[in-house]
Order: C-alpha cells, then sequence, then structure tokens
C-alpha cells in the first residue's frame, strides 16, 4: 500500500501528469508552526539544475489543504499538494509497445493489466519523491535537534568530488547517465529508539530508501565493507557513561536500536535509466527487438537530486521512532 | 512491533534463554501438508556444525500447536514452538555493567530502562532466527514453484571459496571473527509481484533483512555497484515477448515489481561481535575503560549460518506478495 | 490514524472550513470505469434537502486528482477531492471558551492542546462524510453483484414511517433534534468472507460506522433483542445445499464469517447535539455555567442523512473483505 | 487477521481441541511487575461454574513463555499459553455433514475449503477468549488507576436481577438458552483518549467486542435508546471545569474521544447456539433438512462468562489508546 508508519504514517498519491500530487501525513504533532516557505529550502535541492539535471523549471511549492489552522499543526492529517504544471502528456502509447528498458512501463502494464497511466511513469514517476521531500519537512520538524548532513560520496564510479564533474560531463556527452552513492549523517538522535526484529531502525529506514525510484542498495555504518573485516576491527567499544562509542562501525544502531551515535546510513542510486542514446530492446508491436531512442529531459545523474529525498526518508523514518520512543518512556 | 506482512503475516516472540521462541503465522493458506520432517533440512543448514560455528548442540525441531489438523493447515493461525533447553544462564549481571561491544547488551538496557532479559542477548538474540527459518519453510510451500539458491560469495574479504577457510581459521587462531556476504537467488517469481513506492519488493524484502541480527547491508542486481555503471551497461533490455531480459542488473525486480526473471539479493553480514579475545571497553560499574572477555561458545562466522535465514526472509516477504498478488488478479 | 483497511484502504483528510477535504483509496483493482456522474446519485442522498435537514446548498461532487487514466481506475492510489466553498467561518473561538454539549469542541481541545481547528467542528465535522460517502461509490463498484437497501426503521421514538414527518416537525417546532435508527440490507454477498476473530465482518463494519459522527449504537440481525430470546428461537436452521437458513436472526454473519444469506444492520444515530434552544453548560472563561444559544444552520434530524453514509461504510467494510477473500481462493 | 492494536498489540492463537491456546501481546512496557496469581481472580469470573455455566472443569492457568525476567515484563513480547487438557475430541465429523444452526461450522468450512479444524468449533471456539481474559489482566496492568465495574443488565429477557436465575432455570428445564446485555462501566479515563474518525474509542472498543463470539450488538451511553431522545434531552451539559457533565448520555466519549467522564458500553449476548433439544437443520449428506442433536455440555447463558471477556476487550483497547496518547502528549 502506499501508506508508511506506525504513529507518524505518510500517504502517497499521484501521477507525473496527472492534474496533482500529494501526501498526507497522519500523527503530527499538534502545535509546530508551518508554513509554505519551510519547504523552499529542501524542494530547491531535490530540484537542482546543476549540471547533470533536467533542464526542466520545476518551481513547485505545496499547497496545505488541510492540518493548518493559525499557521499551526492541528494534530489532525495534513495534507500537502503539488499541481502537476506544464506538462508534456503527448503520446504516450510507445511506452505499451515497446517499455524503456529498466523503467516500471512494462512491470506496471503486466501487474495493473495494462491500466497504468504510461504517462511519465505514472505513478512510478520519481516526481512523488517531490511529495516525500515535503513529508521530510515536516519530520525534521518533530525531530526537532536532529541534525542532517547528506552528501554524494560517489558519482560514476569517482569517489574523489573533483572528479564529480568530469563523470557527468562524460555521461552527457555520450548521452548517457551515470549512478552515484549518497551518504546521510543523523547527529543529536539519543540513544532507545527503534524496536527490536522487525521495526529495527534499520529495517523501517530501508524500507522507507527502498521505496524512493533508482536505489539498489543501503547500508548502515560499513555496511558491506564490515564483511570483510574482523570482528576485534569492526567492534565498537563504548567509551564513556554516555555510550559514545570509540569507533562507529555500527552506524549508530545496535541490535537495531539507536546507541546515541551518530546515524550513517548510504543508498546506491543506480544510473538513470532514461537515457539519450540508442538503446536495443523488445518491440511488442513488432514481436522482435528494436531500436529505442527515448525523446525528452532527462537527469543525466539523478543521484545529484536523490540526496534530499534520501535525507526525507530517513527523516520519516526516525519521527516516527521519536514518536514511539516518547510513547514508552510516557507509559512508565 | 513484532509482527511483518500484510495478507501473510508473521509474529516473533522469545528470548534466548526463557522457556521457549515461537511463531505465530496469520494468513497461511487452508490445506496445505506440513509436518515437522518438512522443518529438518533448513533448520539443519541454520544449525551448522561445520568450523566456525558454535559446537553448541542444537538439535531443534519446532512442535506445530495450532493451525494444524490432520496434517494441512487449517487456514487459522499457525504457531510453532522451540522448547530452549540445556541453557547455561549463569550470571549475565556483567553485561548491565560493562555491556558487550555492538551488542545490543546496552541499545536494549537504555530502551528498556534496565528491564531487559540479558541472559545470552534475551530477545535479541540470534537464536529467534530459528523461529523464522521455521516460518521460511512454511512460506516456501506458500510459493510453490519458486526455487531458492543460496551461498556465500565472500567470507573476511575472501571472494573465492577455496579461500573461506583459511580465512575462518585465521580468525579462529587469533580468537576472533570475520563478516560475510550472502546471496539469494530466487527463480520462478513471475513477473508483477510488489507495489508501488512502500510496498515495492526491494522495501518489503530490506524491511525483513535488516531484522536479521548483524545484517548492515542490503542490496538488490548490481546494488552499490550499479552506482559506478553508465546507464547504458546498467540497462537491462526485454529480449522477448515473456519480458525476458538479455541481462539482469536489476535483481529482477523495475519500479519495485517483479519483471519475471531471476531475483537477485545480497547481505552483508558483519563480523560477529562474541569474539574471545580482550576487548576494552566501558565498565559502568567502574567508571572507565576496562579488558573485557567473552566467555562461552561463539561463532567465528556467524554468515555461514545466516545464508538460510536470509533465504527464509526472503521466502516470507515474498509469499505475502503472492498472496497480494493473486489477490487482485482475482479481483478482476 | 485516519485510515482504514487492509487491501482496500481508505485515508480520510480535512476539516469543515478548510480549504477541502479528501479520501484517497489504495487497492482500487485496476480498469474499473469511474465517473463524475457514478458519484451523483449516492452524493444527493447525502444532501437530502428534506425537512429536517439543514437549508444549507452542499453540490458538491468530487474531482478525482489522482489514479484515474482514460476513465478507468489505474491500480494506483485514487484519491477524491471536495472543495469547501462558500464557508462562514465568522468567529469560532467562543466553541473555545464555551464547548457545544456532546460536541467534540471540548476532547478535541484537550487533546490537541487547543491547536484543533474549531471552525464548524473542523476535522471532526459530519462533513468529513461526504469523502466516505464518495468512497462508498467506488467500493460499491468492486463489489459488483451486491445490492443495497438502507432505510430508517425509526425517527425520535417513532417506528411507524408515517409518523416520521410528525417526529420531525415536532422538534422543528421546539428548536430541538431528533435521533433515528437507520437499518442497511446487502444481499449478493456469498458465503466466506470475514476472517476469525479480530477481522470479523461485525468488527471491521461496527468499526467503520463508530467512526460516523453521532452513532452510538449497532448491530447485526437480531442484535439487542437476541439477548431476550432462547436459543431455539434464535438460532438460524439451514435449509437448503446452498446454505440459505429459514429465518435470518444472525443477519447474515456466523462465526464472523458471512454465510449467504442476507446482511442486517442497524445504527443508532443520536439526536443532533446542534440544537437552536437555548443550553446551560460550562463557560471557561466565566468559570461558571451560563446559558448558551448555537448560531447556523443545523439539521433537526441527522439520520435522515446519515442512511447513505451508513451504506457506504458497509460497503468500505465488505469491498476490503471481497479482495481478501479472493486472494485467500486464488491462493489454492 | 489474528492481530489487533497499534502500540499494543495482541495476536491470538489456538483451537478448542489443539495442543494449546496462546496470546502474544506486543508493546507491554517494560517494569511492569506480573505473577500467575495475577490472572486467578478473571480467569476464574470466565471459568463460572453458577447455574447456566457448563459444568465442565476448566482449572486454566497461562504459562508465561516470553517477555517475563526476574518478576516483571522486559518490554519484549509478553507470551501466555494454556494448556488444552482433557478435551474430548471422539468423532466430529457430524459436524462436517450437519453443521449446528448459528455456529461457525458451516462457514469455517467454506472458508478455509473443509480444511478447518472442527473439533470443538476449533479456532472459533468461546475457549479463546481465555486468552482474551488473560491479555485482559496484563491490560488493566498498563491502565493503573482505571476501575472496571462489570454486569449483567439483562438475562433472557428479564431486567430484575432476581429473575435472572428464573430465565435461566426455565432454560435449563426446556433444554434450551438464553441470550443477556453484559454492562461495562469503566472509571477513571482522562480526557483525550481516542483518535478522530477511524481510531475512534467506539470504534476500537466495537472491533474488540465483536471479535467475541456470541456478540450481536454493541452500543456507547445510551446508545439505541439515544434514537428515540430529543438533543435537549440527550445532550450532556458540561458542569465544572474539569469537563465532567450533568449527565453522561454519551457513555463518556464525545467525538469518539474520552471526555473525563465514565465509560459505559453495553454488550449484546445472543443465546447460546448449542442446545441439547432437537432442531431441524439441513444434512448435507442426506441431502435434507434433519433432526439434529447436540451432545456434550453446554452453558445454557453464556453471557454470565461473558462479563469478563467484554471487560478484558475493553481494557485492551484502552490500554493501547493509553500508550498513543502518552506518546502524543509527550511529543510537544
Amino acid at each position: 500500500m502506499n501508506s508508511f508508519g506506525t504513529l507518524f504514517r505518510i500517504t502517497l498519491w499521484g501521477e507525473s501528469h496527472g492534474p496533482q500530487i500529494g501526501v498526507t501525513l497522519d500523527g503530527v504533532p499538534a502545535g509546530l508552526p508551518l508554513d509554505i516557505p519551510d519547504f523552499e529550502a529542501d524542494l530547491a535541492r531535490r530540484r537542482s539544475g546543476a549540471k547533470g539535471t533536467t533542464p526542466r523549471q520545476e518551481n513547485d511549492l505545496p499547497q496545505i489543504v488541510s492540518g493548518l489552522y493559525k499557521g499551526h499543526t492541528t494534530g489532525a492529517p495534513l495534507t500537502l499538494v503539488f499541481e502537476n504544471a506544464n506538462t508534456r502528456s503527448g503520446d504516450y502509447d510507445n511506452l505499451l509497445t515497446q517499455p524503456r528498458p529498466s523503467h516500471a512501463d512494462r512491470t506496471a502494464a503486466v501487474k495493473f493489466e495494462g491500466w497504468n497511466d504510461p504517462r511519465g511513469g505514472g505513478h512510478f514517476s520519481g516526481r512523488l519523491t517531490l511529495a516525500l521531500v515535503a513529508a521530510g519537512v515536516v519530520a525534521k520538524k518533530i525531530l526537532g535537534g536532529a541534525t542532517f548532513s547528506t552528501r554524494l560520496t560517489a558519482v560514476g564510479g569517482q569517489t574523489d568530488p573533483a572528479r564529480f564533474d568530469d563523470a557527468i560531463d562524460d555521461a552527457l556527452r555520450d548521452e548517457d547517465s551515470v549512478g552515484g552513492i549518497v551518504e546521510c549523517r543523523v547527529a543529536g538522535i539519543p540513544a532507545g529508539w527503534g524496536e527490536p526484529f522487525f521495526d529495527s531502525v534499520e529495517s523501517a529506514a530501508a524500507h522507507l530508501l527502498f521505496a524512493i525510484p533508482a536505489i539498489k542498495g543501503v547500508e548502515f555504518g560499513d555496511g558491506f565493507a564490515a564483511a570483510a573485516l574482523r570482528g576485534s576491527a569492526h567492534n565498537d567499544p563504548i567509551a564513556d557513561a554516555d555510550g559514545r562509542t570509540a569507533t562507529n562501525h555500527a552506524g549508530g544502531i545496535a541490535g537495531g536500536i539507536t546507541n546515541g551515535n551518530e546515524l550513517i546510513v548510504r543508498a546506491a542510486v543506480k544510473p538513470t535509466a532514461s537515457i539519450a542514446r540508442e538503446q536495443q530492446t523488445f518491440d511488442f508491436a513488432a514481436g522482435r527487438v528494436a531500436p529505442l531512442r527515448i525523446r525528452g529531459r532527462h537527469d543525466a545523474c539523478i543521484a545529484l537530486r536523490a540526496a534530499v529525498v534520501v535525507e526525507a526518508a530517513m527523516a520519516v523514518a526516525l519521527a516516527d521512532f521519536k514518536l514511539r520512543d516518547r510513547c514508552r518512556r510516557a507509559a512508565k
């Protein structure tokens, strides 16, 4: 289903070329000040405009259509809506006959037996992450003191930030795309958030992160590198009475529960599936493999814009844990 | 909470040294033949006994205490119980004063304000994966035709299986442990399973996988390697009218939905946190860092036993999707 | 939370005097034809206009802002939105100092610590049932062959329909209101829907029915009258091989599961809490009981308009069970 | 599914004649003292032994098999198990060919396509309420100061308690059964518990109450009687600054949220479906209506034993709301 969360639950809807996309946030504590400008900074990070991102103008700001009164949240469901202006629908029927490789065109058509809205990827479009970023803004307000720092640690295989632009330039020149790795660090999360087993912090965060289109890998702390380490090198000895650890290979989570150290998560973003250069893929009308050229404006490196989406997903997951933690503590 | 799933929902409980651990499976279709020997093969894989695994004898088989009648599932909740025999409780109070590095000892105590059962890790023990493996056996019955093949692709940084033993031997000699990477492939899953966004196949699978103690990374298809690829290299062109793709960089999932190709998932297993060699970590009674030696029997490479747990988690996630998919198709 | 359902899940939001109210329907099967006129008949029944209903004009029709493409549902979340036009907000601050008796004014203020939107009852307004009725229209499409017949069986204590008007006239004359009882019968539901215990048909239906403002009692079949009967008089003997029962005291549900006979549910609707005549209630500003006159347009008998809301709630609950049932049967 | 609750979630399993029945309670706050004798009083109330109840001996006490350590809850899932001793399974195949009127025999067989455990009603047996009563004991501990008073207000149509025995005697003499009405009042619940719309207090409580076998009606406050009242007679004016109301027609709930007054709920219990006297019902083997005599030990008035079950269901629903309320308040 298109909902996620236990006490702070978000419900997402919309299509790339439908009238609007939106998100309903349930469980928002009453009395949080909220206004449209609060959304600007994070939405601008998603919008980008840098080299390697689509030149399409998206100056979106949400409308708040429920849950707000006199500039504060009311405790009732908060709904944020974005109009889809200036969509170029044109003719998308070719996506039904020759689905784009590594897109949802084909799987959506199989799942929904051809009834899916194919325009711009429909409900599977990356445009829906706009609503997720907006939800993240509210989640950060719930979190209060937490500090997020999010950056790309790799682009197209380059790990030196000075070379990121080159990797993108090369891909653009070749009408191609590149992937990247987003790292998000969250400071200020106290120990004790999360639940054993199925609602571990890693479980809930990964659940949300893998909902973001193009993400194919998630790791916490040392992640995959931990598999190559010895226990003596990977273990994080506790260093003081506050539970601070001398190292942080675990990325701030032990037994699925936060340990009071900085949270560290990385997400692997695959290269944009939409590339301008010609591809060979099956044409269901013709009954054979045929060349495909994808028209339109594309991101050469969607990872650039995914960074704030990863951050928003982390904020949403953590806000739910914060509310659940407060509950447990208060219940004494 | 300790439940997971929408139509096929599992609820897990128990502690390492409590009377028993168990799992209730709700939504099991009626009429599946089920008997104790069905569990033997997978439980034996978890039990191991190979070098690098704990020498403790766990000849566990479950009791089926509800949901079975005349050798078939009834459609009512199916409950599987494992007795905890021969536990060596002894004195665990030292875990409260000097929590083991990278264990849940400290986070559990913070979360539950000192009321958690510390014996053998209590509810956070890897022993609870016994119940998950048993749930996986039932899930595989629900899945019918799906075929699982699961193996280690790395141990202690070695990727050549011929060197796995060496890595473990070296760790054992040093009273240390090593991590590993588990790869699970599932054939026979049709296209169309999974839901857009929050219930993508990757989201649900990762949610369950990160519930397994020691797992710190999850990736599908090329995963983190995809971040270094170009779109032209990573895209999987469709090769025939059945949707088979010429390559499978996506690991059988596009837009969060299965595409009919083999599912490929990898999980990074950290080195066992319990090592015999001395560690320096905070002693809360003494108020300073002090040496710690962890007594008892430990796995030098828990990844060996985690393989079947990863497979079980995948089976549980997929069984839920199968039931949901059938529902959608039948609803026409 | 403001969501309900397992496979067919509705999420409701909005306030009486906010910009709009809406509902998102998740799990709608793809390919159902849907158009605005489909909503007219049921929305007209809720709108009423008969004596005893508010003279306010609500010519609302929904906008479909997601989940529809070329006149058919897509399988993605379907969102229906109603604009709140011509609201008379005025000054509602008096509701904070002197909450209306038997309204949510006081409880909402306590729960949300004064941050709730008080205008017209805010999120607690009966206006939100507009969205529930719209959801019911979609639910009936999912149900296909089911036939609903819903009527009032009592108004202000009168059980003879010929006297309903008199009861309302008398109340209007006295600036007062009256309650009523709604009976909803559903034919065409096959045997086998519902789940044992917590998801019995009665449980899910009552959950939704008690979400409707003003409903204070729910009964199935003979309901409270059954408590006065003997087993020999109440039991429904099976009459034929199709499971038809000679009588239907159970209202079509045995063991929480439909038995193939007509479903019968009744809901008690309390008299409208907003009455024009003067009431004595506590004034928190004055610190003492004081007279209160509620201004505005009110329904003398909200039960008249609640009938279609009850029907919609039943349709929503049953649509979820239909999807779940199909799943179970298909899973063989 | 067989789970209920958001933060305090119970999962129920078992069959009347299976090895055991049990309940897992998730979200129990850590540190509550708990011991077997705590369960005795409520289980004794369910056991009864009074005239009109089955003479079968059920001296059940639960085993606590998880979630308890050193006499206190640990915060991990708490599992309570009851062994099914001395069951008389005998031959239940006749229930498949001639299902008992108004039992789940037929609907369960349709739903589960003949795979259900028919012995003693299997999973649909009233015996499962044993686990619900045990869950209620823990819920009451979570609730702390709340006081429950529960009684029968009617038996077999008699509302004078002095005549209850006569009604039961008459039914016993006629090999018949009688229904009854249970009223549960809860004092000490503060204002502000519950959520608008789908998680109103009435919704959640009714959901659980209708899960109890034999309950066919639920009402709060004046309930169905409210439908016959005028607003001026039914409204509860607030009487003081604490929100106490001069009357309590609403049963302590306004807008789905507690208002600080006593909660009042009534549940209609149908007459026991199992009666000793001969009934005429369809015999699927013979293909015609035929006489049926139900052997075994039955309750002439199951309402006597249902009282504590109703109380337990209310306690479970309220405990979940308490945890959720604490969370919201603490989140400021």
